[in-house]
């Protein structure tokens, strides 16, 4: 059975194939990792270009490139707009790819985006010709600006990174896809498989995730869980759901003639 | 990727390569049933005697046995003990099975199942050598007594039938599963797809469900998305997830040498 | 400001000016129980028969009797009918009261209700002329069993004794409330003043909790702060509260005329 | 019994002997709205300027001034810092106060603040000698950043204006709470009495709040309930509420020598 071949992800003009997006972050090794990208089955991976090093044999770079999988380099670290212009540069530079996933984080204790940074910086790099896949909070207003100033995919937040929450304010996910002309990319927080079912069929586009496979205790078998949730996710947001009732409902009538 | 072969469910005995028991009551007819069956993956489906004729041709029955699919009548409809036991045994006589879904409701307003009639009619069944998986309210002491008289299954409601609420109690399925000695099936009350793998991952050893899938504007697609969905959860559940965390944690070293 | 005094809880014919019921369970001694008591403004004790001995001088009981709060006699620790009638006619030959809180508990680990021996016991003692005080589940099919079989309260559980963990399924409660013609008071799980807030909003007749007072770092101020949730509770239960609704109102006009 | 004369809420220097601050909006009509605030408790008020007429005989403001409640003007329906600037000078003006809660919005749909707006309006008002009430989505980030340019009290929305949703994403409130030097008010998207309950035990200094009142079936009563709520929530917050526990635990000793 073929999930999710007629029902690709654009993404900038790019097709991809699977609606999970798998960060490298947490993995303790290179083997491991490798292995859950597999299992995954994601045609996308975000890299810090700080722990990336193109020219070392063996490197993360080799191995993501042997996986066919496309690199989308993030500015993970940065405080502040001009240091994640500058480090998308670098990047641009020794990817060769104009994509960059935004990140501009306010202090080291919470890793919480920076909104005000984070458009000036959305601003700056779409100037300058990249195009931005921006980690924000999960304010609307925050990600229609974003999107205002020419992001071409918002990606809010469930939680904190690292917290494993999953989405705290799923109403405010709502509102974001609600409102969006690009793809809405749910970002950090998610723990578990019904995390990332919940954040597809709340409407988003794709699911991003890293530390809930890389530091699961079985990392293949996570990455295949949510593989199936995102697929999971997609489909039950497309086959509309049954409402909600708040009293009981008979599947079959209690009387009279059965209605098969 | 084979997911589930490694990882069969086995109920009082039978292997069933699937973990979603999906009902057959709510639908509309008997085509797009079988489609929904079909993308369902299931090996077992419940279906209501009543509705039920073994001697019409292109039956329900016809159906479900031409798709391979196992049969587990239930009792739907049943309010005393007496009346279920009278039921199964006519079930049994028709469709020469001991297995029996146990379904005996305290009332037609809330459909909840009546504790009281539900421990005599599984204490009688028992007895007379069904196989009785019990459907029952979400009480980890009324589970406990069901597998004692004899349940080889017991399949707590996640929320009153046909509600779509979802798992109003996890706190209390979770309760069931760490104390349970026989299969416990999350039945009732499943809305969509991240319900699925919710109960999966409170540690349920499958799900049921019928509405949720007939009642969706797409059954075929809901199927689907169920399909992945309880493999998502039961990947999960054994994928040892990451902890909650209140704080953030940064994905990769904020400082010095990189961790990959 | 008198918030109550106009709106008093009545149970089997007598009249209560509080809507607190606080135990005594969890105190580590009788000093402070009774300054908590007291700031509680609670009418209506719970005391384990087994902690209480009314012939010993400066026992509980003096002090509860001191206070003018009327007693209500629990069964804590009987796990069977049989041992609950038992404990209620000792409490009635000792305390001289009809009043019995019932409580049959089917296992020391859950310390959860058994409804079973739980129905079974308040028949016995209502047909020996008791006012049973039925401490059970969330479960509306066996509330309703009890009030039938002559419970004169019904008082469904939060969550499990203990825990703080609130109100896990206000669904349940909701629904137990809507069928009932006796009082239904909110019995174990409460944590917190808004967990109080919320019971009665959910329609619950009255509160009872010990541990969430005796057990918090400052007992008196926790009980004030208790017995200011009940009223808060109870005066929104009654004042109608404004719908939810998924998308923004602005509270003024924002053109034309303005509103005052 | 004095509840609260003992911990007075201090904002810039002001005592208020309430915790709870009643905005005028959504009110039918002024005479129940004088009522509601009496009832409330209330020591300070929000007012719009655009319908606030200080020279009309019988205006808000009279009702308000001889209530002897301070006023707090707010600067609602502005959508750019500069419009909030002009309205707050306007307010300062006719008013005779330094204090202004500044909104402003990104649009009329969802009523949301516009983060970027209100820090740069934060400061120019601030540079103008006016002491802010900050409106504020629930970004710890921009919080703190408003406090940083010098709001003298930070009001983080529940949810979104007239939703009654209460509180979406508590977490948020929490690390707003640990890390705020200046007052933190809970404003809109309170609901009923437990919500308000709720915010003061995450830690809220005040609960700000308007329609759950002026719109509530029963405004006086509701008000009441309010009154209480806020009480009962500052209370609990104190006392140190009993930590929450997975597993049940009694609440007496279940053999042995009593506890007490």
């Amino acid at each position: 059975m073929q999930d999710t071949t007629d029902d690709p992800l654009i993404i900038d003009g790019v097709t991809l194939g699977s609606r999970l997006i798998m960060g490298t972050g947490g993995a303790p090794g290179l083997d491991g990792l490798a292995d859950a990208l597999i299992a995954s089955g994601t045609e996308l991976t975000t890299v810090a270009l700080r722990r990336y090093d193109p020219t070392t044999a063996g490197s993360l770079f080799e191995i993501v490139e042997g996986l066919g999988i496309r690199v989308l380099p993030n500015t993970a670290g940065c405080f502040t707009a001009r240091d994640a212009v500058l480090t998308a540069e670098l990047a641009r530079e020794a990817l060769e790819t104009n994509w960059v996933k935004l990140e501009v984080i306010a202090d080291e204790e919470t890793l919480l985006p920076d909104p005000i940074e984070l458009v000036e910086a959305t601003e700056m790099l779409t100037a300058r010709g990249f195009s931005v896949f921006a980690y924000t909070n999960d304010d609307p207003v925050v990600a229609r600006r974003l999107e205002q100033v020419g992001a071409v995919a918002v990606m809010p937040l469930g939680a904190p990174i690292g917290t494993g929450l999953g989405i705290l304010n799923p109403h405010n996910i709502e509102l974001i896809v609600s409102r969006a002309g690009v793809p809405v990319v749910l970002d950090a927080g998610i723990g578990t498989a019904s995390d990332a079912a919940l954040a597809m069929e709340l409407g988003c586009d794709a699911v991003l995730l890293a530390t809930a496979v890389t530091r699961a205790q079985d990392p293949v078998r996570m990455a295949r869980a949510f593989s199936h949730a995102v697929k999971a996710g997609r489909l039950a947001s497309q086959a509309g759901r049954i409402p909600r009732r708040e009293l009981a409902l008979a599947s079959s009538s209690m009387e009279g003639r059965p209605d098969l």
